[in-house]
């Protein structure tokens, strides 16, 4: 853990309030009762996820480097602690919807307490040149931006299961047009590098920065789209068997999938919820919400595969960090425009067919933040690029993203890869 | 359907609003957070309470006798339907709490223009001498009644699952002491006659009144308290087979039941989890939140037995309606004081070993009050004389409420009966 | 437990081979495979039956009433335990189609040793004039005769669930006809006794016999057939909630029911899997394998009921113990043929609307008897009359046979009754 | 699918009877009922396998190259599919225990048929010149020698779910002594090839052969005895998360692991379940039947971490195929002896941190066998070099095995690997 000169913590303030910000921002189309309720396990109370970015900076940061600190409340510890084994006991995730005190407002003033002496700190390291752990209150930031895209997708999946459908909010006007024709975009095999190089922030699961060797391949220059999956839909996709991985297959069978999650036929029509509420499905748009499974199928069914994350590594660290994210206020992924290799960052995650794992080389973090990423190198894949629900700050080429394969509530979609020569 | 003359109007209207004064009364030390949460299947959320009992006088009252009457939002009738099947289809139960709108403030807004619309079917009524549906508008209330209990309990559900254990109200002051010696009060064999005579309000599955004949018992004088249910506890209760239902043994082995719910053993002695938070047991008081199934095995232990449902009829009806009520706020039991058969009514509900069933000529009665009761007819066991959730209003002799032998969170306790000679 | 005269010991030895052997005589087609498999966690093992009857006569006879006998192998004392807690731990029921060794022939084995253990048992009494336990005899020749009727009911399950759906056994020629129309036998109100008299064998739950008021009803001829519940499944039985009880309709949900257990629609029709494999459903005969809920539901759009258990054994005490019995070797119910009150025994066995609990004054026996039919009292509905798989000497007017309201493997069938008057 | 000259066809022959044999020859100490059991879903009756194996040749070759073939039971295409889609529906798998027809000797019969008319193919190629599907047969007698291993393993399961431990047979005699030290054998960076080289059969999952870059590592020389897990036992390995994945600190929760599968502590000291009973733990053998998650928490105890499947073939590939195969009759893996690199080969299949997917450029092959490997190329781990379960004719340096993380029914075992340098 290091600290900073003055200069660089008063940038890290600024930082620090804009993201905090940016939270709050978010919650304000929300009722109270919106804050309270879990829509199913995987997911969390935006009230929770409220306290525990607090939480983690109270934890790390002011306990800590803070002379004289007192919570708010002693038990938030136990409440708020999110799976962080050498921090103690927490409290069951699935029964996190079902606390109802604290109330809203106490988080709120859980949140400002927290803030007031993050202040405090910076104050004290501004005025009296007192160390503050810039890496540490930069990885709560980024944590902090991870649970804000959480926070949309949580939110999208309760108002979901309303039979009412209620919007977060009304959309802003819908661009429209065609997507552009799909290109294949070559790249040579050879030995590559890729992981972080360690200029900026990065997690520690980027790294080390490795070798590896990469045959050739071609990507395709934008994401399969929904009037691409529809035609698979149509062509019997989820009825044929032998598109499927057999997990994927029996994972159809036993949720009764017949299309993304989202997507529900009314009068004959294919129409998708969307934050802004329901409207039909835009062929021109990125398909989003698809498991793994659903990707590979699809893949397999079109003769391509998915991409491997080296190969879509060493494509993205030559492209520009552009695209549709949180910053939008779109909440949904766009058409693809123009030509050439697009919306590699923001609009929806694309799946890799890479089994999330270490690098070579890997290890974690001595202390709590060593459980932030590695312990769950298991049974998930990676997904890369960030999505519309993503921080435009918080996306790089390097960073990998990591989900169960029948995951969907996140911005999820499909990027196309095949063998090259 | 009758109606009746303004008069009887004038005092239902009265009660009207007596009643639903009492349940928006319940609510004033909630915060919004506690209405929106389920605790479990069996419980409901508050803000689902609420509107379901206007729900009832919207679909059965206002929509049948008052004519021009429109609701405030039709997707209401899907919504707080409870489970009447000829009032078509209902929102699936154990996800009542997974809906965040309408929100509470919807809720009430619903609540208001129920009444306003009912005060003015209590108006015309009144003024122009229109009929009104009398009796279902008493079933209404009765319903209405039936769900303040239920808030009661589900509320104590929700808190209790809350780490914090956070209390519903400070408590007043408890009473003290030590409770009487049982004495047991014995009735000669002979044809009975059981069920509703006709005088006031009761229903449908409190008749017809019927002949039974009764075998010679003994009835303990008042129910069985924390202090005797504790004795059978030291003694192994909870760890020998022997004294308990096959079913009763096999639910206590998988739930890891130890105790009433809502007992929990800390520094070696038990608390117990009340609506004015966690406080230790009361030995004088009688035990509650026990299943059919401990009440049983404390009776087989003890040496006694549970009552039939006629046992328990023929000895209240000759007794006054006296006891703890909602009314007192107290929310929990009181020990018994005095001598003489006690506590018939109010405190706790006492599990008889009758299995409901309709009596016998009995018929439902037609439309959709016929769901009210009748299908339930299976696999429950009756419960006697209401408890301290329950209205004085609300309870009487033939009162037969109705529960699946595990349950254990409404205010259930024990009174003994046994043969005599 | 008393001792009988050396005469009476000698009917009691034919009795024990008749029923003994009655147990092998059943077993003769099956294959080893056969007796090894489970095919629900309600039904246990061919082999698992063999072993448990002769535990039963080992444990409660031979070892405390033979002088130096000792057991085949100490270790089935664990494993055919069937739920007698007083006699130890026992091997987890679900699980018992897991246990290949002891294989049938050691199974067999066990047999024989209990046999000749027995028969020297009895040899000692009637030569030596030494004491037997007649009466624990006896109800270890009822248990043997309940688990034959066990054994029918799970091998039909076992092989149904095959897809090849093998037959047991080569039917003999079935016979036809029509079902006489139904007449309703009237009975008047009054004070009446059942339970039984104490002259001959009865199990403890039949008693003691006791007063009760029966009111005035009517009792159908014969029971419902195959034609009469088609018409109610044609009239939308099975989509009609109104006419279930609501575990009921819950059950036919979850369970995805449209037809009594065992019936496949094949080409349109109607198919039955009996023991001689499938066939046409006969609409003469009893309907069978059906749920109280189906037969409940199939009562009310009948417009009757389903009898009490008091009204069934004051009609069948009268009646002579006549009808299909597993003697026949038909192991189906046989349509009903001539005139007035049938079938009250043998065919199938008639729910009752009567929860299963304890007569009034009623005492378990004392010791591992105790367990016999006490523990049971609670969620069951009691079944009258036996049927196509009981043993004629097994059954009489007293007999209270219980399961289940969901369960319908057994030969359950329905007999309707209603308010008289 | 090629066809082979007489020559090659006789050896052909020669192995098909041979591997045949070797099927039988497992099965000869079962009894009948051992034949018919499933122990858990994972697992399938041995009856099963029997059947399934010759089906395959049936289906694949019989029914293909063999003019005039016919089945001796066409209802055997449906049950004894196992997984392939494009062959037809296929029965249930975890409920292949409970078809008790076919019989045992029914399925004999079938493998009978089967072989004599593959004799007949064999024999119409050798005398008449006929063509014969050569690659199809030799994919046909390595799926045999795997579901040998899966008989061996799935019997195990069975026997140890007996609660009297009954053995498959008698052991021989077992090697003592003490396990030699660990040496680390180190390899150097660089692009390695890895995949089949083409010569002799493989799997089409074991190719292409491709280009890898592997980083500088070292090899442990020997598997992880159970002297060593003990060490880590007893160290609070099954009481610490840190040491553990998340899923697998989850696994090990729920299903409340303390110990390898097949342990037991009696009286003290841990016992194992072998394929010839019970018996004490030998400290000095290699553990088997541990997780994936247990393997890899092991090894993060022992500051190791497990190895890639590039790290292991690529020393692998310089190794004698030698170790403790199913020929030994051993059923259990040995103590390692002398020195260097050890045990690649047989013993215990060692689990990789590589998760199973396709190498680059891979294609599955058109039709059935398609489905053999690909599909399940989602959330397993490979595990390398065979146990003393596999056949040593049946295993290779490049042989990949795939299995769930949580899954410990095989002989798995743990061999460490670290980063060099």
């Amino acid at each position: 853990m290091t600290s900073t000169a003055p200069a660089a913590g008063h940038a890290l303030r600024e930082r620090y309030d804009a993201v905090r910000g940016a939270t709050e921002r978010f919650c304000e189309p929300l009722e109270v009762e919106d804050y309270v309720v879990q829509a199913m396990p995987d997911a969390s109370p935006v009230k929770w996820h409220l306290a525990h970015v607090s939480w983690f900076f109270e934890t790390l940061v002011l306990r800590e480097y803070l002379d004289g600190y007192t919570s708010i409340d002693d038990r938030y510890h136990f409440l708020f602690n999110s799976y962080y084994n050498s921090l103690g006991e927490q409290f069951s995730r699935p029964h996190r919807g079902l606390i109802t005190r604290p109330t809203v407002a106490d988080v709120q003033a859980y949140r400002r307490h927290v803030d007031e002496h993050m202040r405090e700190l910076f104050r004290r390291h501004e005025e009296l040149g007192l160390a503050i752990p810039a890496d540490v209150i930069e990885v709560g930031l980024h944590h902090e931006q991870q649970h804000q895209e959480l926070m949309v997708t949580d939110v999208k999946s309760l108002l979901a299961l309303n039979p009412l459908r209620p919007a977060y909010r009304a959309a802003s006007a819908a661009p429209s047009g065609e997507a552009p024709a799909v290109e294949w975009v070559g790249t040579d095999e050879g030995v590559r590098s890729i992981g972080h190089d360690g200029r900026g922030f990065a997690y520690d699961n980027e790294g080390p920065r490795h070798k590896v060797f990469v045959h050739a391949f071609e990507l395709a220059s934008r994401p399969v789209t929904c009037g691409e999956y529809l035609a698979f839909m149509e062509a019997g996709g989820y009825q044929t068997p032998e598109w499927w991985l057999s997990n994927g297959w029996t994972t159809v069978q036993e949720r009764g999938w017949s299309a993304p999650e989202y997507w529900e036929k009314r009068d004959g029509r294919w129409q998708v919820f969307t934050l802004a509420g329901m409207r039909p499905v835009d062929p021109a748009e990125p398909v989003c919400h698809v498991s793994l499974y659903e990707a590979d199928a699809y893949a397999r069914w079109a003769g391509a595969r998915l991409p491997t994350e080296a190969e879509w590594e060493v494509v993205a660290a030559e492209a520009p960090v552009e695209g549709t994210f949180v910053e939008s206020e779109r909440y949904h992924p766009a058409p693809a425009t123009g030509s050439g290799m697009q919306q590699l960052f923001g609009d929806v995650w694309e799946w890799t067919m890479s089994a999330y794992g270490p690098y070579p080389g890997y290890r974690p973090p001595e202390g709590a933040l060593g459980e932030y990423n590695a312990k769950f190198m298991s049974s998930q894949n990676v997904l890369r690029g960030g999505s519309c629900a993503t921080s435009q700050s918080h996306i790089r080429p390097s960073y990998r993203n990591f989900f169960y394969p029948p995951d969907r509530w996140q911005f999820m979609g499909v990027r196309l890869a095949r063998d090259a020569g």
